[in-house]
Parts: structure tokens; sequence; C-alpha cells
């Protein structure tokens, strides 16, 4: 079977915040074949997220011109017996409208269940990578006990958002702050936020969008001040808590279908508005998991 | 009961690095009587450290211009049922040739057993807060596995000297470095650490010796590093693991009597050489734990 493939692919290493100018859109043929071995996906969203701009550096080890990318998608042709045509899958697909895989234990494609009754897209926003990273960064990192002050740092962002209402839900006291191009955060937000911590505090530590871009000088935090105050700092990402992720969408859905989380998507339509999704996040205006869908 | 009592007084705040023409040694009478419900000791040995200084500043809340020091007594007198004279004691005494204290659960002054055969000034180095500080750090806080990689940086200080033996003895691989004046530590080898540590690495952080006295400019950590290689950097003192103090020394006192630690002290004698050997932790010359030997 043979597709045209569209794909977004960046013209060049990018350096600070990005531009839709960095970003072009291409074309190829993907050809799948019965004895490949593979499967053939064909993609339904796709999850826009800070961190790729990592990957698109100079500095990145892994940089590489097509981008991958956390999504949902459609099998339309397999050639592995885990999979059938129809079933829908999330897991690590790309900015492109489809990908080939072969199945092995290191590709995390988890087939979805069409009877959770849930829109598709929560699968790569509030019971997908966010979601994993609020619910592991707040109940496995800080272990909030009630009562305790909780303090979200980008509280509008896609983790933000959902970690918020997760430490609302575990009965703490929640303030949160949200970055414009105008009124920055970064290191200082990170240096004061060290500054007022209380005893014991700890901080899970699973981005910082304003070093991405080097839109803020860096934090210097005060050691002396996490000696006195005991105060823990721990970085983490998503896939850390895997093992606990279908754990953590049981609880994250029962909250969901209760009404008491909100979830916030920010969805555009179609492969070629993938760059202008991407440009929004580093200009503080997206509110919400960024996501885009395709066809 | 009068006695003379000879102490250790700042002139005026100290910013930076100290020098001894900051302190003064002044006299006063100290009264004791059977119905005040105090313990008399008469200080042996006093333990100098580095934090000291944080409480010498103009910004701390806590400064006096007395300093509390932990230390070794003998009891004089006491109108307690607790302590009885010829007692020896470790706890929070001064830099003073005699101190008063009213006993009660809030002040942490164990008494030492006299059958345990160490040299006294054990019990304000390996076996006192310096051991605790070592040992907890290493055990509780980093929880190093055998044939894990430890990096103890002023790996010549009271602390960090017992820190590095404890890890090889706990199969670790060590590597430490330490100051001179000329060749300072501080924020550049944190971050030469940070950028060199390995993925889930772990930083148990008890001091910041360069930042009591602004010797160097403040480590700027690459939290984005810290994200990728779920670094863990974790504020501690001595005190946090006071429950299990009996417990640490259980051990360390075996390595010791066993010779698998040595123990390093560097002793002046005499009240009036305190400021001195206070000095002289901040130049990067003293190698182990220094200790002050009164009488």
């Amino acid at each position: 079977m043979e597709v045209t493939n569209r794909y977004v692919a960046t013209r060049h290493h990018i350096e600070g915040a990005p531009s839709e100018a960095d970003f072009e859109v291409k074309e190829e043929t993907a050809r799948w074949s019965p004895d490949s071995g593979e499967v053939l996906v064909k993609n339904l969203y796709l999850s826009i997220d800070p961190y790729q701009l990592n990957r698109m550096k100079r500095s990145s080890a892994s940089h590489l011109a097509r981008i991958a990318s956390y999504a949902i998608g459609e099998v339309v042709a397999s050639a592995s017996p885990e999979y059938a045509a129809g079933d829908v899958v999330a897991g690590v697909l790309g900015w492109e409208d489809y990908t080939l895989f072969t199945p092995s234990p290191a590709v995390l494609m988890g087939k979805l269940d069409a009877s959770s009754g849930f829109p598709l897209s929560h699968h790569i926003s509030v019971l997908g990578t966010s979601g994993m990273t609020a619910y592991g960064g707040l109940f496995e990192v800080c272990k909030p006990a009630k009562g305790e002050k909780v303090f979200v740092s980008a509280a509008s962002g896609s983790v933000g958002l959902l970690a918020g209402q997760f430490a609302k839900l575990a009965g703490c006291y929640v303030v949160g702050c949200a970055g414009t191009k105008a009124k920055n955060v970064g290191g200082e937000m990170m240096e004061a936020v060290l500054a007022n911590m209380n005893t014991y505090g700890r901080v899970a530590l699973c981005g910082v969008i304003s070093e991405y871009t080097g839109a803020s000088r860096r934090a210097v935090p005060d050691l002396l001040e996490m000696i006195y105050k005991r105060i823990t700092i721990r970085g983490f990402f998503a896939w850390d808590f895997l093992p606990k992720f279908a754990e953590y969408n049981a609880v994250i859905g029962d909250w969901v279908r209760q009404g008491k989380v909100q979830v916030i998507e920010d969805v555009s339509d179609g492969l070629e508005n993938v760059p202008a999704a991407f440009v929004e996040l580093f200009t503080g205006q997206n509110v919400g998991k960024k996501i885009v869908k395709l066809a």
C-alpha cells in the first residue's frame, strides 16, 4: 500500500523562540507491505508541546528534521498480529499525516478502548502525557497533604491547568502564575517561589519553558535557604510514571466523568497549522493543551 | 556558686570572610544556685563550624553577639535530678568557658558513656554532628547502591572527610574536591558536578561554604538537565537525623574501633584561639574537624 504523506520538517536548527518560517510542510510516499511487519497509522490528533523545541536545537543529540510527537491515530494497515485495521492507538507518532512503526516492547503504542466514551483528543491531554505529568508530579514527587499550599508555575499550560485542579481535589490551597509575553515567568519567578517556600517544601520540576528559548535569565537558587528549609527539587518527566499510567487514568477518568476536572483543549485544524500552533506556545497566549486535529 | 566566665563575642555583624579582629574575648560572672533548676557546665571541647558565620551576619534573624556551639562539657553543679556533677555531656553549649542551661525536652543535651573508650573530642567530630551529617546525608538522602559513583565537595572538611570514607565502605567509587584560597570551590564546581551527574543522581546539600562569605558566584543549575537526568537536590542538616543518632553512632563507632574510618581532628588549644580557628575554616587550609580544647 502506498500513501502520500505530508510531514512538518524544520528548515534548520532553531535557537531562541521559534517562528513559522522555521518550518515547512513536505511530502513523500510512504510504503507499507504485508511482509514488512509494520503498522501504518493515519494520525488524527497531534500533541503540540514546548519540550519539542529542545529537539530542534543545534545542541540536541537527538535532532531530526522530522518531529516525533505524542499523538492519536487509526490503524490503516497492519502486518502485526497485535494491531488490526480500525484500531485506535495512542503513543509516539509524528507531526505527519501517516506514521509507520514496527511493534516491539520498546514502542509504547497503546490501543484505546472505544467504549470509554471520552473525546479522542482527551487521550493526548488529560488522559495522555499531560495528565500523567501533572498526576505523577503532584502525587508521586510532591505528595501533598490535605491543607498544604501548592504553587503551580505556568498554571494555564497543559500540565499546570491539571496540576492545579488535582491539587484542589487533594484538599490543597492552590496558587498559580501564568506568563504572557509582556509579563514573563522564568528564572525570577523560580527564585521568588523558592524564597517563599515553607520548610520541607518539594519542587516537582518537569519543564522550564523560558529556558528553551532563553526568554529570561536562569534561576539562581539560594542554596543556603534550601538547606535551612530542607527544600527538595526533583526533575522528572511523564514517562517515569508509565507503569502507573492505567492506574492514574482510572482516577483521572472518574474525575472528568464527574465534572470535577475541567478539560481545556486548544485545538487547531490541519497539518499545515502545526507550525503556528507550536509557535503560539512560546508567546504566552495559549491556554490549555495545544492540539492539532488532522483531516 | 559563682565562676568567672570568659566568652567569645562578635564586635559587630560580619559580612564576607571573618577576621580575628571581628571577635573579642569578654569576661563575666556566671551565677548558679541550687534553687535555679539550672545546670552549670564547664566546657571542654568546642566545635568550630562554618555555618556559625551565618549567625553573625546582619541578615540573621537569630544574631547574637555570643555564639552557640556544639560542644562537650563536664557538669560542675546541677539543680536538676537528670544531671549530676561529674557527668560529661554533649550538646549545644557555647564559645565560652562555662554554660548554664535549664533542662527541658527542647534542650538536646546527651550524657556521654565514659565506658565507650573514645577520646572525648570524637563526640563532636565523627560521633557528633559531623558524623551525623555525613551518615544521614549519604545513607538517608542519597542512598547509594554498591558500585555507584559518589562525588564529595569539600572532601577534606569535617563532614566531607567522613562522607567520602563512608561511601567507600558502602562499596562506592568516590571522587572528592577540596578548595584552597587560590583554587576556590563554590558555584562553578556545583555547576560542573551537576553537568556530569548520571541519570537519577541525588545531591545531598548540607552546606555552601563559599556562599557564606560570598567567595564565589552562586551556582546556576541547568534545570533542563535536571529534568532529563531526573536529578534530585535535597537540602538537609544534621538535626534532621536526631532520632537515628544512637543508631548511626553504633555503626560509626564500630568502624572507628575497627580502623575502617580514619578520624582527622584539627585541634587548637584555649578559648582565646577560637577566633583564629574559626577564621581558618574560610581560608581553605584546614583539614578535618576543627576543634578547640579548653583548659
